[in-house]
């Protein structure tokens, strides 16, 4: 099953789950997968910054990315090979591929400063790991600091016939994804997939702009595929209602350092997983920022159902 | 009047109102004035990033400055004086000073590193303004690029008696306010006044946390002025609610760039300022985005019937 | 007299003198333009980096550049006017221009990261200070992190017909000026002068690459204009031999931070200023890099006498 | 044979050989290791930035680390296991001392602001890869982005016990190698060796400053264990001719992106290895380039005849 560039719907951004000792917890990766399968997955990414993807060693990563793979035969796929250099990304990605991946997710190291830079870029990572595995684009200004204009996309995506996707998550970035579109719609640029992380801060909108989804990992995932369904049916003030209510708790989540563990802390809230253990370097979670999640869990479950069935017994 | 420690509630980031052919509207600066006081503002600040005071040649920096202290006798008003180097912020300072600011607001320059260039900084800039003026912390890492850790705020703090406030916008921030209070309560550091900026996207709980109010630019102060005091009263849910309400919006307008324009575009809807105009460089609003606005606006309108006057002939 | 994309020669970039006191010396104004014009320069920059200009405030720094300017009525002078905001850069383009400068010199904030953001910069500060006034890059990456590819240097040419000069200062540059020069041969350039700064380490075979001279403020102006002359007067071996002479005290001013107080310890040391004073924030040098700072010198004088003569009363 | 804080004299980063098609040449990793061991060396530093160790996948670049070792079971040697995370820091530091490395070396990575994230990311990496490991310090804010202050160093040092060398290379960094030694002599810190990077531009003034030795790849690195030999003896002035006489060159390698390029044409020019080439992604040399750089052999073999023997026939 090979990513393509008519991907749809929400590819969850899957942590690596661990238990409290830092092993890898390979049921919670079982649980986890089938809950995204139920609530209307339409595929899955691995091995991003929010998975943990560094603090796993290379035979860790792969074994990570095969239980997710193999766990979800119907879904394709997106393993993270970012890398610090070419050899390593080849190697992931060849290992990824042949484990059952779908495609390849590619960020770019925050060195790069110039569009010629960043183009030069993806092109020697295709070299790198070859012309024929589909991969994605990771456009995250705010964590790599790589900035890149709609233009500069335009010529990664004519350049590489096997970039079919991009991860968009600048910020802001609604008028980017517009004029992509507007570029399809002239002829001048051929359609990939869009799908929208930054912790689904602007999702709302997003999906209105043109694009074909999600790919992030807000602890409630089930939302975001409601959402994406109800924008694509046109549904648009019940997306917004929707949205609005999960929208204190998904800022909450969206904070650089600690967010991971507001997400681990929801999910093993709601038994998606066992544990909210993080591997170092990780950011915890105070009893005070505990007690604001479980207050904006109480608030959200008197809208949304699911909420209430999060507030188990505290982790 | 002096700025001082105990000040509390919502000091307005004020923004710079011009007429579509980029003059200063004076006109505005009053009504806008007379609208933060009535709402109940405690305070302003003026010639922030967000009163596009970079734009300002300095005698109209300094016209905008005396226009809005004269507006409002009765509030302090703090002038930011962030400089390329010292000679520059000192002459500002002063002007701002002999005009009858009630204190100055500092933010570091983004080449700045390690610990001590930070404390070091601070203390230069006070050694060229002078020990006898008032002046808040702006910490601010998006924007600035510069991170403090509640260790290097203490020692600013501490060997700076004339620091009388810390405009905190960290984000995630929440600990840091939290460390600072208990820092105070262990008598470990004097009190100052923690103002919250960063479009108050976490304001809600920083009241929680133990800041002292708001100084941020939100289209709807008078919800800022609100929420603080709800907060301090007690009255959580209502703050929450309240909060919520606006969160979709506040969020909206919560984007770099184009984030000024927003809010300009609402306030001149709101009838408090003449003109969403700005000067260059200047991001713009596509019709789209105001279409975005407009929505929110009505949606807002549904729980806040302040969205409703503000939803009148659009600019 | 109007700066001209014919210019050649050496533009030393001009200190700011200081009294031990901090005053502006405007007898070593005197002195040291005096000495400019005599040792061959074709022009001078002023209110640089090195300069200090963000340490004068504005009536002080058009106070500098008037001095300049009337005491070298034969040489055209170029003044800084990178300023945080157009509004700023404006009126100091104009002031300086009416009081008689050549031309004005443009360095990027160091928020620019994309090409076109860089481009942008340059079209809208042109806007800001008007089409008529001559106008310098500087493409300084090391300070300022901005990345200007060949290809983005040639839009702001092109778009920009008052863009005259490039200060060249990227590291490693070489190969920049080549592809330039290269550009102009086969028409798809217009010519600009071409000066090199970056503390003269490259300018030994920056000359041969095509640059038309030098733009930097090495204590040794002389050498610079001499090996300007040799360079293009096809005396290679020469030119070589009088840089390698000065290259082990040309790399130890090389230095970020205290690089500056080396070069006016040099030049007080060569009376060429009275002081070596700087204003803060200032890098300071130990007795110990005083002392090898004299034994560079003491070296140096058995190869150029010049270094003899600048041999006086220490400091 | 583990590494000690009492470590003097040149460890040279080793480059990795490639052959022209990419494969790595362990012939060459042989003979430029008998070459190292027979100019001097006391030490050997591999996988570093320079030996292109990111282009290398995990078992290649075992297999480099190993061969040199193996070559030199006389020699400590260091294994650069910087990396995007613990895990793999971990995995790869367990490899390189089963292997026979002597110690580790360990850059920070460039998104650490703060003194205590630095401080704090030490300490993590000690507890990932054990704290029997003897560990060096790589402290390289040109190209890492990470500002350590002297107290920083200091205080990596005394909360680690298995930190044993500082690979300086901060620029300007003199006084920086005052300070830590005068702490040391004062009793506030521990003795660690202190060897010098930074492509050796400051090696003539940091060996009289207290540092033990160099720590950089030069493609001369018999002048580097000559001059850390003589300024060891007190031989100052004999120390600064044979500097001064490859400062030209030594400059010409230091640029960053096309140093390495530099470096290993002129190690294959000498028949230290057999091929200058890399693998991409490579700042490669122009014709013009190759040009100056034999341009500057021929002046460098008038005064040090090892530049006459490079001075064969061109690759």
């Amino acid at each position: 099953m090979a990513l393509e560039a008519s991907a749809k719907g929400l590819f969850p951004i899957a942590p690596t789950p661990f238990t409290p000792d830092g092993a890898i917890d390979f049921d919670s990766i079982d649980r986890l997968t089938d809950f995204y399968g139920e609530c209307g997955s339409t595929g899955m990414t691995v091995l991003g910054v929010m998975g943990e993807a560094p603090k796993l060693d290379g035979a860790e990563a792969l074994d990570v990315a095969r239980r997710y793979i193999k766990r979800a035969p119907q879904l394709p796929v997106i393993v993270g090979v970012s890398a610090p250099g070419f050899a390593a990304m080849r190697r992931l990605s060849m290992a990824a591929m042949d484990a059952g991946a779908a495609g390849v997710m590619i960020a770019p190291p925050n060195t790069l400063r110039t569009d010629d830079q960043i183009v030069t870029y993806y092109r020697q990572a295709v070299e790198a790991i070859g012309a024929d595995i589909p991969f994605c684009i990771q456009d995250f200004p705010l964590t790599f600091t790589v900035v890149m204009t709609p233009g500069v996309i335009r010529r990664i995506i004519t350049d590489n016939p096997s970039c079919v996707m991009l991860k968009h998550e600048d910020w802001p970035g609604l008028e980017k994804i517009s004029t992509l579109r507007k570029w399809e719609a002239e002829g001048s640029l051929r359609h990939v997939s869009i799908l929208c992380g930054n912790g689904g801060l602007f999702l709302d909108f997003e999906t209105e702009r043109g694009a074909d989804g999600a790919m992030t990992g807000y602890a409630f995932p089930d939302m975001l595929a409601d959402l994406v369904r109800l924008a694509a049916a046109g549904e648009r003030d019940a997306a917004h209602d929707l949205f609005d209510a999960h929208l204190p708790l998904l800022r909450y989540e969206q904070q650089q350092g600690i967010g991971l563990a507001v997400r681990k802390y929801v999910m093993a809230r709601r038994g998606l997983i066992a544990s909210d253990a993080q591997r170092a370097p990780a950011g915890g979670l105070s009893a005070t920022a505990k007690a604001e999640v479980e207050y904006l869990l109480a608030r959200l479950a008197t809208k949304d159902k699911r909420a209430t069935a999060a507030r188990r017994t505290p982790c």
